[in-house]
């Protein structure tokens, strides 16, 4: 039976008052009755991307990063005619170089005609919020797919459709293929415009893959704790995105021992490895350009040295052929915007296409 | 003589503590010393889209949004290694599907082979702002854009370079064309990642042409006056992108006489009407479809009534040639990112480009 009033009263309240006027009498189905993706583990307790007892091995920074909800998605069946939307946020996080939307919102997309569309954003304005994401539809029994904010820890999240309207969790697709991706800031979704346009989810739709977001900001520097983390998730491919956060140095330190590390054991799945983009204030600040040139070539060194040993399985995606030349892919001169986003998807998806041999 | 003097004390403050560190003196030049592009008329009062004599005869609304300082840019000519700035704003604003940097911000081009280059975005923090825009440059003297924030009023700016450096007013370039696009939000620039990213800003750096941004959020609902104040500012090509706010009823009443209206007082200027973009939402609220559909067709009634006085200078941009049918390329459903901002600029450019015969 669905969990029809494990939401707080306040969410009630508050959809009483919207709805009053469309005199539309609502039920809320807590998200954690439907089918959550992007996370390997099972918890009704939260929408954290790590489990506790994984968290508790982790640098401070990457633990409390990883309560982040950055590439978890909600899918629901529904005929209903209207969906909203009610959540509740931990913490409001304001980004210079993100939206509000991105970092404390939500956004919707509907399968149609095979593909995964676009169909509503949700408007975060503080610690709880009630939106109706979309009306008018056609009716029609329909999967949708919510995705989650990027940058911060949402504590609820409940979905609103007529009570005469039919919702169903979304059954689990057939054989879908699963990637895990370990990377700094970009990977998690900064600067996304809306959630669903983070790297990760922009592949997982194009795909129809299940893609687990283990980005963190400004915190991806390949501790070695992190390679028990990421082998503990079944996967069909493993993504390295993870140049851009450690100095040179600590390239050179780590990235060929958490290779290694990672391939002793998952003897046999696909590692990709993903240069840093090229910042693009590098291409005027001397220093800048030049510390992420000599990150890219210690990683390459690594890359290099593992395939020394004769690794099949390992994969290895160049900085030149990301996100395209004409400089306009980025926000700051680091983070990506859609633009730099679809074109990292594409650029990483094929890889990922051709390694699982689809 | 350069104003060094012009900014306010506490700018010289903040650079003091700011570059202490790098015990490098810098000198300040104010903005309305360098070369302002943008906008049609001269004061060294403001930043304004609109001189005060405009602003009165118009609604309320635009009369604030005219203190915007959407599409305006300042050029200059600089040798130094470092580029600072600080800037005022007269109010600071959050907007949940933007983020504070396209809002509140700057960010800095350089021309580099002929071409205009993302260099660098600044931060803002506040009302008074100060940021190191770029570090370790070349040192070859360059000229470079500052785009102005889309969505307030900037009140003061400052370009710093070190005191041993020369900067210099850009120099107005040749025979440049100029395009006055009259619109709604989505040409004042949301949701853009960044100022220069805004649709009217793309095409002016892709062609080399000086366009005056008169997009006004919510409120480009074509009030007869607005044809006055276009009409005065001497234009290669009128666009007019305003089929977003108005209701079908009002594009019906007001196009036709609008366009007439600035035909009667620039007799030989090219005009191109745009559709609106098809807003992403309508794909499933059929309501929101409908509206989008019907404010479209009352547009193109509009020209062809137009043309049907044999205007031969009166051009037309259909909907669904402008974004795309990804339906990646919004924020909402309405306004555009990065990614529906290039594919317009290029869309409306093409137009643009066959017209003024380049």
């Amino acid at each position: 039976m669905k969990n029809y009033i494990s939401l707080m009263l306040f969410m009630f309240q508050a959809a009483s008052a919207s709805f009053a006027q469309d005199s539309l009498a609502l039920k809320f189905v807590d998200g954690h009755e439907l089918k959550l993706s992007g996370r390997a583990f099972n918890s009704n307790q939260n929408y954290h991307r790590l489990d506790s007892s994984d968290r508790k091995l982790l640098i401070p920074r990457v633990k409390e990063l990883a309560t982040n909800s950055a590439g978890l998605s909600i899918s629901f069946t529904t005929d209903a005619k209207t969906i909203s939307l009610q959540w509740r946020l931990a913490r409001w996080l304001d980004q210079w170089n993100m939206t509000p939307l991105a970092v404390n919102g939500l956004d919707l997309y509907g399968l149609k005609d095979g593909k995964w569309s676009y169909v509503a954003s949700a408007r975060p304005t503080g610690l709880n919020n009630s939106a109706v994401l979309v009306k008018n539809l056609d009716g029609q029994m329909r999967d949708y797919r919510l995705y989650l904010p990027l940058y911060t820890e949402i504590s609820e999240v409940g979905v609103g459709v007529p009570t005469n309207a039919t919702i169903n969790k979304s059954a689990p697709p057939a054989n879908q293929k699963r990637v895990v991706i370990y990377g700094s800031s970009i990977t998690q979704g900064a600067s996304a415009s809306r959630p669903g346009m983070a790297y990760p989810s922009i592949m997982a739709r194009s795909q129809n893959i299940e893609v687990i977001n283990l980005g963190f900001s400004g915190s991806g520097t390949m501790e070695t704790e992190i390679v028990d983390v990421l082998a503990k998730i079944p996967a069909d491919v493993y993504i390295l995105d993870c140049v851009a956060n450690p100095s040179p140095q600590m390239i050179k330190d780590r990235a060929y021992g958490f290779v290694k590390k990672l391939r002793t054991l998952r003897p046999n799945t696909p590692i990709i490895m993903v240069e840093s983009i090229f910042r693009e204030t590098g291409n005027w600040d001397s220093q800048i350009g030049a510390r992420t040139t000599q990150q890219n070539m210690e990683f390459r060194n690594a890359y290099q040295r593992a395939m020394g040993d004769s690794d099949k399985n390992l994969h290895y995606i160049f900085s030149k052929d990301l996100i395209g030349n004409d400089h306009e892919a980025t926000i700051d001169g680091t983070h990506l915007t859609d633009v730099g986003f679809m074109r990292l998807a594409e650029a990483i998806g094929e890889e990922v296409k051709k390694v699982i041999g689809k």
